[in-house]
C-alpha cells in the first residue's frame, strides 16, 4: 500500500521537476520529511513567495520579481549594448561572470523547422525593433555554439543587416583550462581559424 | 549580479535537497519559474500541506499523516508479524512490492562504531518491547545487506534470543534478472550455499 495522500502528492510533483524521476522524488520527499521546520516550511514559502513575485520583463524577457527587470531597470547598465541569448539560464550563466555592463535580450528558444518553430515565435521582432533605436550600438549574438543556435544567430545578424547597428558574437575557441587532445574537431578548427597575433 | 532575491532563495533552498547541486537547482527553479500555476504553486501548496500533515507513528517510526500509521491502524494487517527496516525508505520500497501483510518497525539507522551510532541511538528498545507482546510470532529482520546493516540485524537477533520470537532475514541471492557473470562474488557465494532443491 502506498503512503498517506499528502505524501503522494508531494511525490508526483517532484517527480515532475528536471532531473527527478519517482525513485529521487521519493528520496528528496523523504529528505524533506525528515526536516520539516528547517527545509519543507522554509521551501513551501519560498516557492510561494516567488510563484506570487515573479514576472517577465516586458524589455528583454528576463524574469526577475520587478517589470522591467533589474538589469532593464538598472541606469548603470550600458544600454548601447544588448547581449541576445536563447533562454533565461545563459543570461544567469552570462551574469554570473559578470563580464557584461550591458543589457539583455532573451529570445526564448531557436529556430528550427524541425519543431515548427519560426521567426514569430521568438522575440526577434522585438530585438529588432530595441536594435534601431539610436542609443544601440551593439548587438552580441550569444545563442549556444549548437547548429540551432548558429542557425539563429545567422537569422538575426540577417534581420539587422538593414540597421546601423554593428553585430557579433562570441569567440570560439579552446575552453581555459581545456587540453587540445580532448577537444573535438570543430573546436580546434575553430580556434586554429580565429588564432590571435601575441 | 544574481537574479532577484526571491528566485535566489528558491535556488539555495533547492540546492540542499539530495541529488541537486547548485547547477541543477537553478535548472529546476527556471522549470518551476516558467510554470508557476501547473506546477510551482501546487508544489508549494503540497509542500506546506504534508508539513502540516506528517508525523511519526509512535509504534513503528513510520511517516504518515496520522499517528498510529496507516498500517499499524489498519486491523487487517498481521500483527504477528513485524518487519524491522533500517528506514522509512526500505518500508515503502516493501510495500511497493504488496508481498509482506505484516507490521513494520524502523530502526532509524544501523549501528556504527564509527559514527558513534549504539543500540541506545536506534529504536532497538522499543522493537524488544514489542517483541515481547505474546501476539506477536515473527520477527524478519530486513536491514541492508550491508556490513553495517548485517552487524545491526545480527545484534537485534542477540537481544530477542530471549524471547520466544521466531527471527528471520531476507533471503540472499541472485537477484531476478540478474546475469551470473554480473554478479559480485559475496552475493554467488550466498546464493550458492543458500541453493535450494528442486
Amino acid at each position: 500500500m502506498a503512503p498517506a495522500s499528502e505524501i503522494d502528492r508531494l511525490i508526483e510533483l517532484l517527480a515532475k521537476l528536471p532531473g527527478l524521476g519517482p525513485r529521487s522524488a521519493r528520496r528528496v520527499a523523504l529528505h524533506l520529511i525528515k526536516r520539516p521546520a528547517q527545509l519543507m516550511a522554509p521551501l513551501a514559502d519560498a516557492l510561494a513567495a516567488a510563484a506570487a513575485a515573479i514576472s517577465t520583463c516586458q524589455i528583454c524577457g528576463n524574469v526577475d520579481t520587478t517589470d522591467p527587470c533589474h538589469i532593464c531597470a538598472n541606469p548603470e547598465r550600458d544600454a548601447s549594448v544588448i547581449c541576445v541569448v536563447e533562454a533565461v539560464a545563459d543570461l544567469w550563466a552570462i551574469e554570473r561572470t559578470a563580464v557584461f555592463g550591458g543589457r539583455y535580450h532573451v529570445l526564448g528558444g531557436t529556430l528550427s523547422a524541425l519543431d515548427g518553430v519560426n521567426p514569430d515565435d521568438l522575440h526577434i521582432g522585438k530585438l529588432v525593433d530595441r536594435a534601431g533605436d539610436p542609443a544601440v550600438t551593439e548587438v552580441i549574438l550569444a545563442t549556444n555554439a549548437t547548429v540551432a543556435g548558429q542557425t539563429t544567430a545567422h537569422y538575426i545578424q540577417e534581420r539587422l543587416a538593414a540597421t546601423d547597428v554593428k553585430v557579433s558574437r562570441l569567440a570560439h575557441g579552446v575552453p581555459v583550462g581545456g587540453e587540445l587532445d580532448y577537444l573535438d574537431d570543430g573546436t580546434l578548427t575553430a580556434a586554429m581559424k580565429s588564432r590571435r597575433p601575441l
